[in-house]
């Protein structure tokens, strides 16, 4: 299985970083070998909104081979919401891919035309935007069409990460991963 | 203000990558530019547990110019334990400067004798390995004893980022900080 993270320069850290680890945690704690996690952009590396410079390990051209793509947040998503050439290299297939988007990733899915006519969420600061593509835009911190999904407020980021280990595995590998993230000695749930 | 991170090969990534995104929320949701986050290593670069490259701003020596460093977990943390030269080089002063750590980094901060009769908390997997540091290993997800603090399990990352908020600045800010991170729609307490 092969999840393909797309990000951009003054990308989200935590947007990234939480379901990056959790989904790298199917192989690593899971013992899925064959289980790939990527990090896809248009440039060798790309700088995060708190400054870090995180390299990619390919061009965003690769999503198309990707059982799963989740697109990131953060500010670098504006520039591309208008940007046809980059929008063409995503050749995505939400008949044969789960695509999910965290936080203002939702609007480039929305300009993509994947979430017209559907329910959907993203951080609040997007809303109104998000809204603009004929979008029905919910308070809510996880969102699942069929094979697309919208997540909003970082920790979200567990559902979003729950929902692909679910789809492409199974609940007990959702709660594997979950758990060992959990602060010790609380039984609640985390989230 | 300066907080530094310090890691190593093989680190987790989330241990470093949520207080990291927390942190830095302090100056990017937060509006204080003077307060600077950096992470430090003994290469420009080092391999989290995940195979993500994450480059370094320092070497580890520049602890001693912090006013908080926090330690990250993960495999890579037993080399050091043992490595007498790597801790001369943590010149640390706990009258001065907050020290804390996440997960498996207690071990090192055990090492280097700052938890020696006190209370502290690790990752169940390293629970008895502190213990023999002469530390009393409780199962919670934070503990605090003055300039010193103790957190474990990932997402507890939260409360030693907001004994640090608290602790440099006021808890307004560790409320504007975690509440940034949270899923959207939901109003109970994340942790």
């Amino acid at each position: 299985m092969k999840i393909s993270f797309v990000i951009f320069d003054q990308f989200t850290d935590l947007d990234l970083f939480l379901p990056w680890d959790l989904l790298n945690r199917v192989r690593v704690v899971g013992k899925h070998p064959d289980w790939q996690v990527d990090i896809l952009g248009t440039e060798s590396s790309h700088l995060s909104i708190s400054g870090l410079r995180v390299p990619t390990s390919g061009l965003i051209d690769e999503v198309e081979d990707a059982d799963a793509v989740l697109f990131t947040s953060g500010k670098g998503v504006h520039p591309v919401l208008h940007d046809q050439e980059y929008q063409k290299r995503l050749k995505l297939n939400p008949n044969k891919q789960l695509i999910g988007s965290i936080c203002s990733g939702a609007l480039l899915l929305a300009a993509l035309g994947l979430l017209k006519n559907q329910r959907a969420t993203t951080y609040p600061t997007s809303r109104k935007l998000l809204a603009k593509y004929q979008v029905e835009v919910v308070n809510e911190p996880f969102v699942n069409n069929g094979n697309i999904a919208t997540a909003a407020g970082c920790l979200a980021c567990q559902d979003l990460s729950a929902w692909i280990i679910r789809s492409l595995l199974d609940e007990s590998m959702v709660q594997t991963v979950l758990n060992s993230i959990k602060p010790v000695g609380l039984k609640a749930k985390t989230l």
